[in-house]
């Protein structure tokens, strides 16, 4: 199969970007909602009084990983920050901005990875937009996704909702899609086993909030890593995260990177786990729906500070700042 | 006033993407749901039973131009998108792409004009993103939004839509838009007075709306034109358009500038125009809302083939079809 490469011409509104469309999109994610392409698709959203959106922009390099690529990214990225609010992922957009000279099948990989990807997460891609730029005006793909979810009336998830003697549980290891980029971007020269986690939630906490009403946040270690998602919540909810650094579960191939090049692992993005805040009566519910790397690893203490401090296994207690500036080459 | 330069370390999600988002979008943009700054916003519908929902990604070059910014362009060219299927524009997302070395004035500019348009087309930003690439991995800026409205059950608007006998209107002079970048670029070296059309007309289309229930497509002729913008009509209704020539409205500026160079204006861009598709009886209400400008160019004729034809000042009649490749540069 021979390739071609995207021309400046697929972003002209004219025919070129007609038959791209209806060739590589359509034919892939097509629906009956899509398939009309009015600039505004017309979305049922079934009596809920309230929607959740969510936007996100994926400029990852490289667009293909260990464990997933952008198109896998953009899907989960977006139900996964949808499910945060506690609303049910229904309808995505998907745009992208390509550069000139992009593989043309490696975008009909990206664009089968966000079909399959779309159906897992049990969401529609309703609308679009498809640019091209010269060459050297971006990084072969970038997506943006923006999702809309419905959301029932008593559903109150939020980073501000952290409450006194709550328990912080995560979903599983902490890290690996971060490291996974570290390898496929070539960043290291020895061999890692580490693939990224990128994976749709949004169906795992739908069963979860159906089990138990004492979840009070949700929220997904992503830029920024564990540090970050615990430091917005620290901060929003205004209470100090205590967190018993032994407790936080990292992939075996995630420690000895971190141990060889001296990385702190609480940095790294995950894309398919959660850190959850939760009464510690909803423990075992979060275990039954994760699984058994579901795990606690901190508590929630009423606070003015909104610090997050670590306990390290020597029983000493240090704080986990956010980071003034990235400790490896961007990875979104 | 000394510049500062964006660095990478603003999309790190650490400190200075926090010191970012809440000195520079916050402080301009922020209101109610946005302020809580969750991965997802939650918005109301207000008891709608459907909402549009559409996405677009701005990639003008350059950012500023005579009679608007990338800025300007994100939040009209949302809008009116969402205007056409009839919605009542309400939430938009707002997400950046910065180039590492982006002036921080002219975004701050960018985000001043963004509320102000935001403000004049009564909608609210409620979330956002964003990421920073290295430099020469954009153009400056690139903005996605997508926005969301609320549609009432009768609203029935689409390019499927056009009837038999229905008259073809626009708004107003049309390609604007495209001269003022074509000026912006230095692509041409004779003055040229013409400014860009930029405007936001959802408020406009909920007025006519309001007067007349005969509108049965609107469609912004922006990427590919009035030749675009027509042809997908026809290709959508499976009708026939034709187009007099003489009473297409352009501007002197337009005119000059085609005349000079040979561009055939039926394919430049407007931002702040559309294209109705009405029973006559709607003329005077289209009129009445969007002023002496606004005129009738051309008819609808139920037909299998799809053909967009130009009656000429001389008598004959061409057929206007979508472009095969860009005529100019890229403008979006």
């Amino acid at each position: 199969m021979t390739d071609k490469k995207i021309n400046i011409n697929v972003g002209s509104g004219g025919r070129q970007m007609h038959e791209f469309i209806s060739e590589v999109i359509l034919k892939k994610l097509g629906n009956q909602i899509l398939n009309i392409m009015d600039d505004s698709a017309v979305v049922d959203i079934k009596g809920s009084k309230k929607i959740a959106m969510t936007s996100d922009s994926y400029v990852v390099s490289p667009v293909f990983f260990d464990g997933g690529d952008i198109g896998r990214l953009c899907v989960c990225g977006t139900v996964n920050d949808l499910a945060t609010s506690g609303a049910k992922a229904k309808y995505l957009s998907l745009s992208f901005i390509i550069e000139e000279g992009a593989s043309l099948i490696d975008l009909e990989k990206i664009v089968n990875s966000i079909a399959a990807t779309a159906k897992e997460a049990g969401v529609l891609i309703v609308t679009g937009d498809t640019k091209v730029v010269e060459k050297g005006k971006a990084d072969v793909l970038y997506i943006n996704t923006t999702g809309v979810g419905l959301l029932d009336d008593k559903t109150k998830l939020s980073t501000h909702n952290a409450q006194d003697n709550d328990i912080v549980m995560v979903t599983g290891n902490i890290g690996d899609h971060e490291v996974a980029l570290i390898k496929a971007r070539k960043l290291v020269d020895f061999d890692i086993n580490v693939k990224s986690d990128v994976a749709p939630l949004n169906k795992k906490v739908e069963e979860l909030l159906k089990i138990t009403d004492d979840v009070h946040c949700i929220k997904d270690p992503t830029r920024g890593g564990l540090a970050g998602a615990l430091n917005e919540i620290a901060s929003n909810s205004i209470c100090d995260i205590k967190i018993f650094e032994d407790s936080v579960p990292f992939s075996d191939g995630v420690k000895s990177v971190c141990n060889l090049i001296g990385f702190d692992p609480m940095y790294l993005a995950s894309e398919g786990k959660y850190v959850i805040i939760c009464n510690p009566k909803s423990e075992l519910a979060v275990k039954k729906i994760f699984g058994d790397k579901a795990s606690v690893i901190g508590v929630i203490k009423k606070s003015q500070k909104g610090a997050v401090l670590v306990e390290t296994s020597f029983g000493g207690v240090r704080k986990l700042s956010v980071l003034d500036s990235i400790q490896l080459p961007r990875i979104c």
